[in-house]
């Protein structure tokens, strides 16, 4: 049925010389050569699939957490101060800031934000390494790019990943999925639509934050979020509780709780799944990521060159949509049908 | 290269007796029809692509307008004041109000509200269907849902379809590939979280406008948004000038303008590119959609039956992954390209 696997090792090789040049000052641990890396990831850039697959070895072993929430929650503050502890703590962080723009500009018109105010390095306390980077807008990208920037930064060493990201939809679930702790963020506020946006981030949290906790509503929000939660704490025995905790990032009430409860998620993962069963996972969820990004990019491809995913030439196809004899659901189906039964035998 | 396209009509034969029921009431007018036939096709029932198939000969005659923007910009009022006027002057007018929620609950949590009050039928005007529809989270299925909810609704008659959703990242780029004219709401506030979201929209925007323009800070957004317009106004002679509008949705101020600058787009789209261009495009962006959100669920059921897309085993490749002999990248870049190679022949 399906052919004896064989170690895949295409495009592993074709490096120039510049980028080997890089990467040997990288894994000397350069910042620059680190950062200029990334913005080769970020930009898709024609080695950067080479340059990841040299990479992927010495990645993998950092241990990552999302935090996610609504735009204006508060996160780059919480962020913040998650990182500065660790860092006090003595543990090597980097912090990922994904933003999903637009994707035409790519984040142009945001060119000029300065997000983060790098923790002072006070006592023992490394520094901690920010790094804000824009997808192309759509989600698939966004899986993508924040998969492989976090094998780069794992690559280069670091312990501790914080990948923050607006939480909407498939963006929070992107993070959510790359992530082995996922924070959500929410804060109180009206508007129903904001409603709409948080019932898919309770679905993702591991924890549940109310931040801005001295507004007005924090309590009845907290309230309302353990109503929520309660629908799907039919959970078997030994899952992980889902707790909601207040903070208000900007006074830190709340902050070591917060920092507390992500050790303990933390410890029961490594106690209830394991660490190899959290890699292969997180690998599984990655590469099903990644094949769609692919895929995503292969049919706009095919498109473009004017044709289906199967080859057929697409505009007589149009034309036949066009006058009747065919619909667009009935062609896609077909498309994809053809593709993978081919893949199938 | 391709073969010769022959017509599909895979699919297109398999209704049970009562789907064919349901159809021929839906055929003869029945309201209670056509929401059945909605949310079946919402669902994703079974029997939804062959009802699709019969549909669409009558589809794609409606005009398409999309109208999104962010969390509380005041959407649900400007859409129900626009139905209105429409429906008032005469036209047949359906509301789709598009949720991207969870991927998990499918909505759930948000199943008790009501957004629209339905605008009362008064002297001529007919009554407008309003539909509200979640989505499955993933913004590929919102495309989808979208194109397919829109067909129903064009074969049921409307001659004006009014797209609602939250235009966050890629969710305001799905509603503007389904629509011929897209609205973007936008409203004075602070956040630069918000301004990420925004930058996006612009983009996407037929129309811009400023609602809740009351508050103070409407006229500084709307110079802000007429310098981020100049950036794209680079384009080509004959082209379509995006103004920024004022509007309130609750005071009424400016929404004769807003109907009146959707109309004066509808008629540049018919000068300038002409009705059966417009329809051979919007159906190849919704082509590419239908496509790749096949692809997606064809790549999750072939990992949720332990395969990559081309059919190899998924397990033995994780092991290589894990083992350092491979990388998730080059795995997925690989599938892909056994995928399309054996389509390309």
């Amino acid at each position: 049925m399906t052919p004896t696997p064989t170690p895949d090792s295409s495009h592993a090789t074709a490096l120039s010389t510049q980028a080997e040049d890089m990467l040997q000052r990288f894994r000397a641990g350069d910042l620059r050569a680190l950062g200029r890396l990334l913005t080769l990831v970020e930009n898709q850039h024609a080695q950067a699939g080479a340059a990841l697959t040299r990479l992927y070895p010495s990645a993998g072993q950092a241990y990552r957490v999302g935090l996610t929430g609504a735009p204006g929650a508060g996160k780059s503050t919480l962020v913040s101060r998650i990182a500065g502890a660790w860092a006090a703590a003595g543990r090597s962080v980097a912090v990922l800031a994904m933003d999903p723009t637009s994707p035409f500009t790519g984040g142009a018109l945001l060119g000029d934000r300065i997000r983060f105010q790098s923790p002072q390095a006070e006592g023992g306390a490394k520094p901690v390494f920010f790094r804000s980077a824009a997808s192309r807008g759509h989600t698939g990208g966004l899986a993508k790019t924040t998969e492989e920037m976090s094998v780069v930064l794992e690559a280069f060493g670091y312990e501790r990943l914080l990948i923050e990201s607006v939480g909407v939809g498939q963006v929070g679930l992107d993070i959510a999925e790359a992530c082995d702790t996922t924070v959500v963020i929410v804060v109180p506020e009206s508007g129903d639509d904001i409603q709409a946006l948080k019932a898919g981030l309770l679905e993702i949290a591991d924890i549940l934050v109310v931040n801005k906790c001295d507004r007005p509503g924090a309590r009845a929000l907290m309230t309302q979020l353990h109503e929520a939660l309660h629908y799907r704490t039919h959970a078997q025995k030994g899952a992980w509780q889902v707790e909601v905790l207040l903070t208000c990032g900007h006074t830190g009430e709340g902050l070591e709780e917060l920092g507390a409860q992500i050790e303990r998620h933390r410890a029961h993962l490594l106690e209830h799944v394991g660490s190899e069963r959290i890699r292969r996972e997180r690998l599984r969820r990655a590469l099903l990521n990644l094949v769609r990004e692919e895929l995503r990019v292969a049919a706009a491809e095919a498109f473009a060159a004017g044709r289906l995913p199967d080859g057929r030439a697409l505009e007589p196809l149009l034309d036949q949509v066009l006058g009747g004899q065919s619909d667009p659901f009935a062609v896609a189906r077909d498309t994809v049908r053809r593709l993978f039964a081919q893949g199938d035998t």
